[in-house]
């Protein structure tokens, strides 16, 4: 093997720059040629690539977003976009791929591999909803980046004595909930992944207001419901002096973490080994703290797992 | 003049701590007893004020919000509200008064005056919404917390070339989008004080995008509309690949500037040079460069005009 | 047992509150009463403790250095120093410990509970030298401090094209480094655990000169040489338009990260499972992800062990 | 006049990128075309020039540092290099140069102004040291940066109750660490305008002990002398528990603040403006709010004056 492609696809997370950085250097090093392919599978039929060389990274690792772009593409999904791909693969020489993104960009990954394109995939995204790896990239820099907006807001919640709903991303999962909730201590977490009874809420809310605690945020997985619905909901079992904000994409960019940019670091030198070693439809994952690979098949049969325990912590920490 | 009270009201805002902290130390250092005064006229009336000393500001500096908590209270309006915090004020025999707060905290202040409490306003908020001063405290930290939001958001608005509008505080004024919009190099900002014409702003974006910039982000000021009616309104004339984002409370915390710390603590301590000349009934500012005060009257036949070079400045440069 | 206490010893570290704060709160939630001890074994001896409540953890999660302050007090090493620790700990009522700090701290938490006061550890430290555990409280922030001033040095050392040396803390362990090196993207990184060879660092920072790429950052942790007397030593090979700058204290204080404050928090809600089920002599670690518990005995018999395969992923990714 | 130039040229400073910016577009929208000349007069000198439009100066309003490089270049200052440079500016077809960078990079400027060329300069340092401005290009920011290494240096001297002295950058001008100080609130600020006695320094810091304050922070301005000497003198007066750090080259990078990057704006698109005016060997500063501009030789005989009432305030507001 001679030559890779790489591309990023789906939302955008921070330290998605890094992990081309790494499979882009390393790479090179290995004696590869690396080119990018712009905009995804869009850009991979279109043929929207370049040639890169160690210096077309440099000063790429501290910036969020991705600099290769990424869109989405369903008509990848067909054969017929797949078949127009590797027409391209064929025509830039590129012999195998790495793809950095969610698992539905995954799907991509596996087809071009079972046409012997082999191709590794990347989790990059915030949400952390990916199976088989205990984080993706992007989470760690969305988590402190609601931690550090839950801070700000705290100021105003003491200030007024107010009730804070702080809604957060993470699509179905509540992973970003669950932990920007203990880091941020939360009064409150709600989640998808647990049942919750708005008065029960309510209830705990009034009686540490008694006790004399008279400000409080929740924080709010965007999977359960809208902040705005969950007010009104609060709303009616008493006067919280609720205000309700929404993180939008403010949380998706920004400057990755030192966690996400080595965790970007490990799993892109890791796909450049795999890819050296003939394997494709693979994904990278970290597990229990070692970088690890599995088969995308076993990926897409498989739900990804919040940690729970954090649920249980951040209610025996609060109030 | 033996003993001297301080109340913040109003939408707390990054640098009130600094501005009491001055307060406090330049009183006491001049020979004053300083009380605090909890929750604003709400605390004022309900005797809820306890005596500082030096310590009591320490480690306060950096902090947002206000620890002297903050509360409306229309009551304070009628005279009879206010013949009860006088009364508090003769029990703790407080016999002159810093309020820091936005201008409608200053007609409370006023009333005092007129009663013979002396009272000093300090602009506290963020909106940079008060007459006679270039610079509110607080503001120049929520500018830095939406331009840092921007440079973020941009990550995600270049990765997938999108454009997203930025709504920001600012109640009726479009100081903090003026300017953020240049901060940020916004491609456009749209703000109460000047006519926006929707039509052309997709003008601009379809052209530029014609050009090859293909994302862009526009602040938009509150006092304008909402920015879901703008996309809404800028989905009419074509696909700008829209996103939206509200910055909310984020806004209004967070640890203040070295501009807003250095400006609260000028202001604070002038505030205590000006109750000890036995002055009372006058509103603190910054005017080209250098704190000042007017009278209170003056200030409520006054409007604040924002700084609408800028708003030629961020056309110029945009695009 | 009724009654635990809690204190904090050696050098500070971000995320020492959170971790009290999760002991405070676990323990009072498990009907425990918890006491804090000011000032590390030396306020134990001198019985500098206090009765806190859930209250007394509140707006502590996200500051850094801790509350309770910390000392050093050798005088605690010999048996009489002990002794008058346990007199106070009898007079107050105080049955188990909660120690956090270094692994020097953990000596003192052996010996008391041998004297039949069961004493848990909590790996409280930025530089992550502790055995048993793959990552202490207080070594996520600092690494991202590390690398946020790295970022900022690497402005000025793009623009002027020079080669930049950065010494980092650590003692001796070369954690910081690692980490901040690959996260930073430092084109070389010294540690006490890897031999390295100066020449061979000129030649790399020629080679990389002529290929066009001008300016380099070194991290070298301080463990190995001051960093004035590595820029002497690369002066003798060349010209590399040296600067050298030593991040000292700055590393160590600053707001928690949001891992810092999870980690403190399982860290310190499970040292409260621990003493409830009457253990003792127990250090706590996180291993492969997962919250552990290990013999203090153990501990002082093992080396940490940093990752060392961070230091060949910083050589395959830089130049 | 159809082309003009533009250099960076001294120290970098944060917001050069945003002048830079602002330069070219507002010169472009005027119907210029605009040339960038790579590391300052010896890249004039050397030819290393090259057209810029419009997207030359994307994304960079947010980066630390200049992305045209900066360099030191003794050789302009004799008529033989100028010469040379004005050599290239024919080659070029440049007939007007905007310079960014200290006072140091105006003569050159002025010269060319002589010899046909109109030269504008901008004042970009971090030190705040050129007569004529209030503030410079790059001192806000560098003050914040400041600001938040003695807020996170704080936590450990309190946790430890230790005294720091922290050496701030600004060369024989005290701006930095004023601002700086009054924003840390620092017990002790000593710059170079300033008379102190070091004995004077040590009685207040042992009565601030003795009153239970047992840490403090003092900004030592690097004009004054190096902070391992002040540790020493001050530590023959008496155990004050002395830690020194020096905030070095961290302080010149870094996103500029929201306000550098106004300035910039400002200033840059002032100076396309007094050039199409048929204007040279100007400075542009800001003056009591006010974008204003001198004769450059006004300023090689003024001297820059600190502002002083900030150190009287500091030592009001302290202890």
């Amino acid at each position: 093997m001679k030559r890779i492609g790489i591309l990023t696809s789906g939302g955008d997370a921070p330290g998605m720059n890094a992990a081309i950085r790494a499979v882009t250097r390393k790479a090179i090093h290995s004696g590869l040629e690396v080119y990018g392919i712009n905009y995804g599978y869009a850009g991979l039929v279109a043929g929207d690539i370049f040639k890169m060389d160690e210096s077309s990274v440099g000063d790429k690792i501290q910036r969020g977003g991705t600099f290769l772009y990424s869109a989405r593409y369903p008509e990848f999904a067909k054969e017929e976009g797949q078949l127009k791909g590797i027409e391209q693969l064929n025509k830039f020489g590129i012999e195998a791929l790495v793809v950095i993104g969610g698992d539905g960009s995954y799907h991509g990954a596996l087809r071009l591999t079972e046409h012997g394109y082999n191709a590794v995939g990347l989790p990059g995204t915030i949400d952390n909803d990916i199976p088989y790896t205990d984080f993706t990239i992007g989470f760690d820099t969305s988590v402190n980046t609601v931690v550090e907006a839950a801070d700000r807001i705290r100021d105003t919640a003491a200030s007024h004595e107010r009730t804070f709903i702080i809604e957060v991303m993470g699509r179905e999962a509540g992973d970003i909930a669950l932990w920007s909730g203990v880091a941020a201590g939360a009064e409150d977490v709600i989640v998808p992944e647990h049942d919750f009874d708005v008065k029960e809420i309510a209830d705990r809310l009034r009686s540490s207001r008694q006790r004399g605690q008279k400000h409080a945020i929740i924080i709010l997985a965007e999977g359960v419901m809208h902040a705005d619905e969950l007010a009104e909901q609060l709303s009616q079992y008493g006067d919280f002096y609720l205000r309700h904000t929404v993180l939008g994409h403010v949380v998706r960019g920004g400057s990755p973490t030192a966690r996400d940019r080595v965790l970007a670091s490990e799993m892109g030198a890791y796909a450049v080994d795999l890819l050296m070693q003939g394997k494709g439809g693979l994904a990278i994952g970290i597990e229990n703290g070692k970088i690890t690979s599995h088969d995308m098949l076993d990926l897409f049969d498989s739900k990804h797992h919040a940690q729970m325990s954090l649920y249980q912590l951040g209610q025996d920490l609060s109030f």
